[in-house]
Parts: C-alpha cells; structure tokens; sequence
C-alpha cells in the first residue's frame, strides 16, 4: 500500500479552485478571440533537440528529462558511468516535458509556415514544467497563458496588446493596475551614451534588480561589470530627471475625486477607500508621467539613432492607443522595465496590480527572430503572457471572484424514500432540460445528510419531493442562503432556478 | 540549428482541430455540469510511488518516468549500473506522468476524503502519457474525459451515466449509436454455470476477443487456460439463445420508418438514407432484445446467485432510465461485453457509433474499491470515459462538427493605407465592443494578400474601409462565402455580424 502524496512543486485544484481558474481563463481567451487570436495546442513531450538550448545554461538544467522507454540503459557505456550524470544523459533520455509555450510556438511555425495564415495570431493555454526549487507562488508545474502575433512587425500589433491587457484586467474587475511599456531599443540607447555600447545585457540585468537592490545596489553591480563611474553617474541623471512634476498630480485631481467616489459608493470601507484614493492619484498621474519621461529620454538619448528610434516606436503605440478611443492612462513608460529575458528587440511590456504585494501579472514584448533558432529567419513577432497563478492570487485577496464564478450544482432533490425517488426522475430531467444543473441525492439518507451535502457543495437551492409534493405537485424549495422556502410548481421552480 | 520536429506519437493541435475538440469537450463538459459533476485537474508529474502497481506490470513499463533534476546519477552504484535499467531506475527516477485520470482521482480522493462533500462527482479532462508503440490513431500524448461518481453503491448513478452518454451523443448530433450494457456479476455467473467459479477474468479476457477472433478462437483460448469442452458448449448454447426474434424487427418497423423519413428530410443522399434505415432498424429492435436477452441469461444463470443479482441490477437500472423518461432503444444488453480492465465489479459500459468503422467512443463501469490501495478502503464508485480522438474521428468522418466550431475571426479590416488605418481603429474598438471577433490587417499589403489571410483563416466578412468610405461612413462588407458585397452604416453591420 503506498501512501498517497503530491510529487514536489505540483498541485491538485479541486471543483472549487478550478471553477475559479476557469473564470479567468475564459474571461482572458475571450479577449484574445476577439481580437483574432485562434487557439493552438503543443504537445507537453518535446525532444530534448527542440528544447536545449533555448532557455540559457541554466534552463537546460532545469528541463525535466524523460526516461527513454523499454530498456534506457542500453546505449549506456562503462565511461559514460564513469563520468556522470552529463556524459549519460543524451544516452538514456530524448524527450523532456515543455519549459514554456514560445519555443514549441516557434517549433510549431517553423514547421507549420506554408499552410498558416500569416501573421499568425496564436493563444496557448497549458502547463509548463520547471525543475526550480519550490516555494510559496512558485511551483514546478504551472500554466501559461499566452498570446502572440508572429509574421509582422507593424506596431499595431503592440498597441492592441495594451488594449487587450487592458481589457482582460477589466474584466476580471481589477480596482487598479499599471501596464508598464518599455522598449528594448531606449536601453541600446541608453546604454550607448552611457558609453557602453553593446552593453544594453549586462545594464538590463541591473538595472531589473533596481526594485530589490535600489540605486546603490545597481551602481555596485554596474561597476563589476566594466562600466564606469561617470556613466553610472550619466544614467542616474536620467533616474533623477525622472521626478514628477508637481502640476501634474494637481491636474490629475479632478478625476481621481470621481473614481475615488464611485469606489466609496461600492461600499468599500472607509480605510481602503483612502488607501486607493492615493492609487488613483499614481495611476493618474500617467499621462503628464509619461509625456515627462519620453521628454528626458529624447534629451538624454539625442545622440543615440537607435534610442531615439525607440522612443519614436513608443510614440507611435501611444498614438494607436488614443485612436483606438482608449485613454493611456494605465500605461506607464518604466525605462528600467527590462524583464529578464533577453531576447526582446522593440516594445517591452509588464502589469501590475496596484494595492496588492505582487511581482508582475503579465509580460512579453516584441522578439525578431522567434524561429531562426529552427532555420527559418526574419519572422518577427510580439506577444503577451498572462500570470494565471498570480492572477488568481490577486483576485482572491481583493475577493474579486464574482459569485457565479464558483458557481456548483444548483438545485439538489431530496430523497426521501423509494417512492419519492422514483418521482423525482421526471423532474429531474425536466430541470436539465431547461438547461438547470440539478442532482438527486443517490440513497435516503437521513436529511441532516442531505443538506450538509447541498452546503458543503455550495448548491444554492434544495428541492424536497415527499408524498405530500408528489400528491399536490406543489414543492418545497429551499434558497440555501437566505433560509427562504416556498411551495411551488415545476414551472415556476425552472423559473426562478433558471436566473 | 536543430530541425524541428514532434516527438513520436505527440501531436500539435492547430486552430481548426482545436475549434473541434474544443466543441466536442465544451459539449461533454456541460452534460456532465447538469448532472452535478464538478471538475478537477491533478498534475501531469505524479510521484512514482502512487503510479507504480497501478496498470499491471504491462502498465508499469508503459509509465513514462522523469529523470531526477540535478545529478541524477549520484545514487547509482557500480552494481546498479552492471544490473542495468531495472536495478538503475529507482534510483535516477522517482516522478512518472500520467497514465490515466482514475489512479489520480484515487490518490486525490483519498488524500482528501475529509473535505470533499460525499458522495463526490467530479469530471476530469486532461492529457496522460503511454510510451505505446504509436500506430494509427494510437498516440503516446492524448486526452482523457472522465466523469466518476464516489461514495455510494446507489443505482441512480448507472442510470444517470446512460442518460449523460444519451444526452452527449445526442448533442453531438450522432446519429446511431448502441450504450452497450453488461454487469460484471453476470459474467461471474457464467463462469459459475459453466463449472468454472472464480474463473471470470479468463472468461472475461476470452470474451473480450469475439469481435475480433470469433466463437471458435475463444473456445481454442478459454481451452488453454483449462475450461472443458462441455463447458464451453454451455456458454455456446448462451451466445446461440441470444438469436433475435423475427417478430421484433416487424415490431420496431413503424418507429424506423418514422426515423429514415426525417433523415431523407435532412437532405441526406438516398444510399446513406438507405444505409441509415438499415441501422436504424437495428437499433429498434433493442427493446425487444434486451428482454429477449435478459430472459435467457435467466434462465442460464438461474443457479447463480451472483448472476440473478446482475440481471436484477440491470432491470433495475433500465426501469430507471424509464422512469426518467427516456426509452431504452440506444441500450443494448452485452453479455460478451468485458472490457479490458479487470476491476469493474458491477456495471460495464461502452458505447459504439453505428456505421463507422471505430471502436468504442465511450466506456467505463463499476468498480467497488477505488481508494483502496492508498489505505482507504470501502469507497464505491462508478464512471465513464469519452473517448475524445475517436469521437473526433467520427464526427469528422460522418461530417457532423457544426459551421460555428470551426468559426475564426468573424471580420477583417482591410488596410489601405496609413489614414485608412487610422480610421478603422475606433471602428475595430465598436466592433469589439459589441462583441464581435473582429481584426484589421496589420500592414497595407496588397488586396490580394489581404483577402488571401481572410481565406486561410476562415474568416466570414472581410469589411473595406477606404477613403470613399471614410467620407460617407458606409463600409463595404462582403461575405466571403457568397461573395456578396454590401455598403452599410456600423450600425447595420453589427447588426449582421452579431447573429
């Protein structure tokens, strides 16, 4: 008998935490039907040829290799023992289990390109697997959620991005959230003027650590990478130059009085209300923000092609933005946004949740050469991921799940007795016909029984069917949550229950 | 550079076939939500300890398993390695993948019995892995969609798993199929009366083959594992007494004709028509013959106790499913139906679609110990599996998925040029507003690349907004499939695109 245990790092979800996931995740693929997005799904097994080497030295060490079937050690040799795990392991495994849905996206392009219709507007929606240490929010199986146009590199593809976050957000009802635009060709400019050309990778993971580290932790990690003091010093005159300007938070006042009193209208409590005031504020401040941080940006970078380019490509979104009708007033220029991977080339995004301790809901960028990797060049691409974990952490800390969204089984028939069960059949199927999810309890068990199953299940409504129903044809039906019971007939149960 | 390519029996699931299965499962999903199962995932790693001994030793050579991350080599001994894989693999593998969705369940169930609202109805969708030699329609990665009830021995949750397989199938549009019915205590009573007791599951295994070896290769096997030949004469003189009566196809003529006339009305071509009523009688004659059936298992059996109590289980079931309204004219009693699995106790089911050449599209049944080997013991249970790759199959065969599954981006955008550009963003945001799936190509290419991506990929309007346009704000919208092109206000063109 083996005692039943979760492997490390993975997780059950049950009826009600999926019930929750899968309000998010439909609420998100929504967003990306509608905005052209076609769902595709990659196998979880890959060969190892197609994932090693993709995600640096360290993400080959974190694949999960697959034992090869029947006999894996057939090919093993005395020296290859000898020498260890490294020298066996193209021996005994070939496949591995899927890092992250972008390279088996590319995989899929690069073999699929002569029947796609190209740009090729993808969403994928699976489990990846990484064998990182666990620990809280982080975990070795976990889904990804992502979306990504491959095929063109018209910005308007990055500026419906913005608005599918935006929407996505929205709808999931977050109070208030920050997408966070950066473009990876500001950080080549910056990175030239810095004096340090070429350098942007050893700057970008820096300056990703501004958050944990601060400035001064920066600086030391600056200087023992090779750059100097006075460049250090030149980019912390544009962090400085950064400092909003007061009249921008005045002009942001009136708005924010207008949001902040919907939100008391809500019901809010007074302390959280003034704490999101403050958020409004921030958030509002965006739209003079980020006019104020292209403006130091185009000063500081004037002498940098590429970095100007930048800043004209972020412009240009913005503009999109505006025409699509859409305030930019969640959008927010981060010139220290760099994300940790290093393959973006144009725009960088990230979001936030404000008034939430939480690393970045979403993320992605532009890429120019998604499936070089597997031969074939010059498709450039630009895609979003959405954090569904995080996500739902966020939710379930502000309880933003709606009701309906844990929804269960809405009615459960009592059985009483032989007699009674028999005449529940025909209601029963009556009520699913009428589209109502509805459950006879399947013995005559003691009633307290029943309806502890009915509360423990979260079903909304308990319908008891005894002699005294069969004969009238008027039954009891019981709203779980308000006590309430009325006698009433079928049709008018199929109404009620069918809200 | 690595060429791209899918590990064996892997497969991607592009847009189309994901519209599909989506369909399929979506239909599945919501039959099993009115019937009050709620959904679970459990992780694809699972530790090997709960898989192992779970599938016979066949099974457990079919695990895949998961190279311990880091060193995996550092347990192996000199003698592990000189005793080979089988010695090795304890110690460079302790995660396996799925390989079904039940022994999961189990181990679900059993870890948290204490939370769960008994008896528990949960329905699971998800991939598991077998390292099969992959063949057509054989994969090593495909999905599983189970639903199970657990906790009670009630009949109502047979009765109900027939309506689910009636409803899903009827909703899938499938236009014959036969819910095959046996009982495990009926074969435990054959093997009883034919002088073997105790001797089912090689009674069983033989049984299982008739489809495929014939009366005469069973006799030759249920020999060689010792049956006599007298005995086997006995069960003969079963399979012969199930001969259908000739007044029962009479009988069941009128409802046929019935039924073929509606699918000529279909406007379906007269030699399916044909082929079609032709079914549709023997699908008619199943009242009569579950009677006919049922009457000389009997009488066969009718010195097995064991084998009168599965005919009662069965009558009483069927007086359910009648009692719930439905006729029992898809439900076929089998007594040559065994299954593979050996741990069915109770009810067996499958389901075969009529007219296509495919095996079982669904199958499950009763088994009386689920949690058993994780140490919790006396948990009945009852379940069914949809057979998702050969539902797709069928339905793709028999031409049944609906327009709407395959349905893409409902609209395209043409774009001209930059102002054309400009001006359909705000008119791109109204569309999907009104929820409509709607794109604008994201680059002024030429016409005829543009109308090319709507073809590829399927998209039903393509919407032309050019500078004439512009100025009178009516949009040239054309139907792709008719070609017919119309100059409408954004108002009558959500109006059409809506429906």
């Amino acid at each position: 008998m083996s005692k039943p245990s979760l492997a490390r790092g993975t997780r059950d979800f049950g009826p009600e935490i999926m019930a929750k996931r899968t309000y998010i995740l439909d609420t998100i693929k929504h967003v990306f039907k509608k905005f052209g997005f076609l769902s595709l799904e990659t196998p979880a097994v890959e060969n190892l040829s197609v994932l090693m080497g993709k995600y640096g030295e360290e993400g080959d060490k974190l694949l999960f290799k697959i034992l090869n079937s029947g006999d894996f050690a057939k090919k093993l040799k005395q020296e290859d023992f000898d020498n260890g795990a490294p020298a066996m392991l193209s021996k005994v495994a070939e496949k591995g289990l899927r890092y992250d849905l972008t390279v088996p996206f590319a995989r899929f392009v690069a073999m699929n390109r002569h029947d796609l219709a190209m740009p090729f507007k993808r969403f994928q929606v699976q489990p990846v697997w990484r064998a990182d240490r666990p620990q809280r929010g982080r975990y070795r199986e976990f889904y990804q959620c992502d979306a990504d146009v491959v095929g063109t590199d018209s910005l308007l593809c990055e500026a419906e991005i913005i608005l599918m976050l935006n929407e996505a957000f929205q709808k999931l009802k977050l109070p208030d959230f920050a997408i966070k635009v950066n473009n990876r060709k500001i950080l080549t400019g910056i990175s030239e003027v810095i004096g340090k050309p070429g350098k942007e990778a050893d700057l970008c993971v820096a300056i990703d650590k501004l958050d944990k580290i601060g400035k001064e932790g920066v600086a030391v990690e600056l200087e023992t990478k090779g750059f100097e003091k006075k460049h250090i010093e030149l980019l912390y005159k544009l962090f400085d130059s950064n400092a909003l300007p007061t009249n921008a938070t005045l002009k942001a006042r009136d708005s924010v009085d207008e949001d902040t009193q919907k939100m008391k209208d809500s019901g809010m409590p007074e302390e959280d209300a003034v704490i999101m005031e403050e958020l409004f504020k921030d958030r509002l401040k965006n739209l003079e923000y980020n006019a104020q941080v292209l403006g130091s940006l185009k000063e500081f970078l004037k002498e940098s092609k590429i970095g100007l380019k930048g800043i004209a490509e972020l412009e240009e979104i913005f503009e999109m933005v505006k025409d699509f009708g859409l305030d930019n007033s969640r959008v927010e220029v981060d010139f220290t946004l760099a994300r940790g991977l290093s393959y973006y080339t144009g725009a960088i995004f990230e979001v936030q949740a404000i008034g939430v301790k939480m690393g970045s809901i979403s993320g992605g960028g532009r890429y120019d050469d998604l499936t070089g990797t597997f031969g074939v060049s010059g498709l450039s691409g630009v895609g979003i991921s959405f954090g569904v974990d995080r996500i739902y952490d966020v939710l379930d800390e502000l309880a933003l799940f709606p009701e309906d969204a844990t929804e269960s089984t809405k009615v459960l028939l009592t059985n009483f007795d032989e007699v009674s069960q028999r005449a529940c059949l025909p209601i029963l199927k009556k009520l699913r016909d009428a589209d109502i999810a509805a459950e006879l309890y399947p013995t005559s068990a003691k009633m307290k029984k029943q309806f502890d199953y009915a509360n423990k299940k979260g079903i909304a409504y308990v319908l008891a069917i005894g002699s005294e129903e069969i004969k009238s044809g008027k039954y009891s039906l019981k709203d779980m949550a308000s006590g309430e019971q009325k006698s009433l007939g079928i049709n008018e149960i199929i109404d009620i229950l069918h809200v």
